[in-house]
């Protein structure tokens, strides 16, 4: 048979991950946390389950959990979601992406993806029959020291065919944040347009340096006609329960929910009812970027002083870091060096780019999880002056 | 905007669950227990999330589950998946057909479906721009007491064509079973076809009346093109944890995991570690038929005792009734009528035809859920003998 996806490999996550566990070497791969959550989140899944939440919850998500979700919405962006009808429980992320994307995506349907991208997006377009419209950003260089979008590249890229705009802001690899003004310009492109917006926004609790997420739910124009999506994963250390969420306005909803219904149905009833109570106190979400800020510049520090040189990173659990000094292989063949050669795994900057292997999405860029114990983050940094 | 799927609403399961729940009823409908999992699993749960176990495992489920899943396929089928390459752990059975559907059926391509047949399969094959070639099987009559295959129908229903046969045994909603001739019958259809078979086994150990489960895995000319799938919700009472697997030959599974890994990527690390210990142990799932069949027993012969006409049940945890001495008003009617009036629950199972309002998809039969407790069946049995 002929492989629907014949370019797609496994996932790049998984791949460092196997090769990191079988050289035993430091993660700093795949994106999650080498410590457990708050010992009082697993109580409240334990008692879930004493209390009997172990068979079907409602295949939105049970309904306090979705309170909750919106009360937040409402008090961190002055959204107004409907627990009901505009907020559905989904297998994390990625499944809230997926459905959104078959939900919507027709045969020819142009999405456009802003690049360097995560990895998902262009396989799931491909699989609803969409074409990807791939926007580049400007890559750091010596004038500016982070990557950027140019909004104007996006504009130019829209045009009668396009349905969809995938936005992922803390952006995943760069650290590269929304500011307001960035919302601005997204408003004048899409007023009128009808395009739908698909906001990634995984990494909303993780924002550095006293900025503010600017989430999509803020701008009620952009929010009637968006499907904002986020993580508990990475807000509360629960990368492996896989429970996420998205809010849209009700008619994005319920197309959402016609694929969900199927995809998945539900997520564990369990971790739903811990959830909803343990979001009940705000400090968790609320303290996570003075937490996660200490770690990035305990890592940022540490690559300093090696021959490594960090890029700034202004959200999410990630840093890119430049490694011209040491090596001039391709963004892939380094990450599996430095994981042979110096016991550190991490994440090709290039796998985030349509054509990986191309000269053009090799910049000599590696990214680094820092969501690690400070040992781990030490012990690394030991490693990687070592290169 | 136009729908992709303008003609699905909410999943019947839902709906008559929310039904239920807004009426107190007693709730036969959707398949779930109302009964809680054997306490030890749930410590196993518990403990797993103490132990760390919290971060992403690994995409195509932990090793330690697929090593006992294989076993077991070995030790009840004979079956040979090496599970590392061959089986695949997912959000249930649901997200392992949607899954496989995604990732074998092209625009265009036909696959061939038994009706009744399970409220996702159509959708999930449209969504994919596969066309449903539906096979109604033969509906019961005075002469014979239940629903039937007839192979011939579905021989003559594979053309050139035809990618998928999706096939569902022990069967929802009819309670029927394979039988060594069904396998033998299905040889002859598929042989030399190059057809995939899409064999969902969710209720695989629950087979009445002494005989045994014909899984697809324990033909090797079948299972060499075949993806069994099966749920963890069903036989340990845990519907709402959302796990589930899939086992097919390397090839099918490497196609099945590139859509996995961006569908959900993972399920549930915690729940896959406690099911890992779980399953050493035989016995709940040997012990499961005779479980349920103490409770078809209790369920047939109350039912027997009123108006409705219970039909045999060979397997799951469904039986149908007759209530066309009771009522001549279509199914889905009758199953809200009966909830409304009577305080029971059931799923209509015209549900599971293509044309759910369509003169010949209503026979007059009801759909009833025995998973519950005896105190439960005896309750709803009272209730039903008022009607
Ligand atoms: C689902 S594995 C990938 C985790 C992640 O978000 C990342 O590492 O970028
Ligand atoms: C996913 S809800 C449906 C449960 C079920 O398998 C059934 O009731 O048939």
């Amino acid at each position: 048979f002929e492989s629907k996806l014949p370019n797609i490999g496994t996932t790049i996550f998984t791949v460092m991950s196997q090769l990191a566990s079988e050289q035993q070497a430091i993660n700093l791969g795949q994106g999650f946390p080498d410590f457990n959550p708050d010992p009082r989140l697993l109580d409240l899944v334990s008692a879930a389950m004493a209390e009997g939440h172990n068979q079907y919850p409602p295949m939105p998500g049970i309904v306090a959990l979705r309170e909750e979700i919106a009360a937040k919405a409402h008090k961190l962006y002055g959204a107004n979601y409907d627990p009901l009808a505009e907020v559905t429980v989904t297998s994390g992320a990625t499944e809230a992406l997926m459905a959104t994307i078959q939900a919507f995506v027709k045969t020819g349907d142009e999405v456009v993806v802003i690049e360097p991208f995560y990895d998902l997006y262009l396989p799931a377009i491909e699989l609803a029959g969409g074409i990807p419209v791939v926007v580049p950003m400007q890559a750091p260089d010596a004038s500016h020291p982070t990557y950027r979008v140019d909004w104007q590249r996006v504009r130019d890229a829209i045009g009668p065919a396009t349905r969809m705009l995938m936005l992922n802001f803390p952006h995943n690899p760069t650290g590269i944040i929304m500011t307001e003004t960035d919302l601005d310009a997204l408003e004048s492109i899409v007023r009128d347009t009808g395009i739908m917006l698909l906001s990634d926004e995984a990494y909303e609790h993780i924002v550095f340096d006293g900025n503010i997420h600017q989430s999509i739910a803020r701008r009620a124009s952009l929010a009637a006609n968006a499907v904002v999506i986020s993580s508990f994963g990475k807000t509360y250390h629960t990368t492996g329960w896989k429970i996420g969420y998205c809010c849209a306005p009700q008619a994005l909803t319920a197309e959402i929910r016609k694929v969900h219904q199927f995809m998945v149905f539900t997520v564990p009833s369990p971790m739903q009812h811990a959830l909803a109570h343990y979001m009940q106190d705000p400090k968790p979400y609320l303290g996570l970027s003075d937490f996660y800020q200490a770690k990035r510049d305990r890592l940022h520090a540490g690559l300093a002083a090696t021959r490594f040189q960090p890029l700034p990173s202004q959200g999410t659990f990630f840093l890119l870091a430049r490694y011209d000094a040491i090596s001039d292989l391709p963004e892939a063949e380094f990450a599996r060096w430095l994981t042979l050669e110096h016991g550190v795994a991490v994440i090709p900057v290039s796998a985030f780019y349509r054509r990986p292997d191309a000269p053009e999405s090799n910049h000599g860029l590696a990214r680094f999880c820092f969501a690690k114990q400070d040992a781990t983050l030490d012990e690394a940094i030991a490693r990687l002056a070592r290169a």
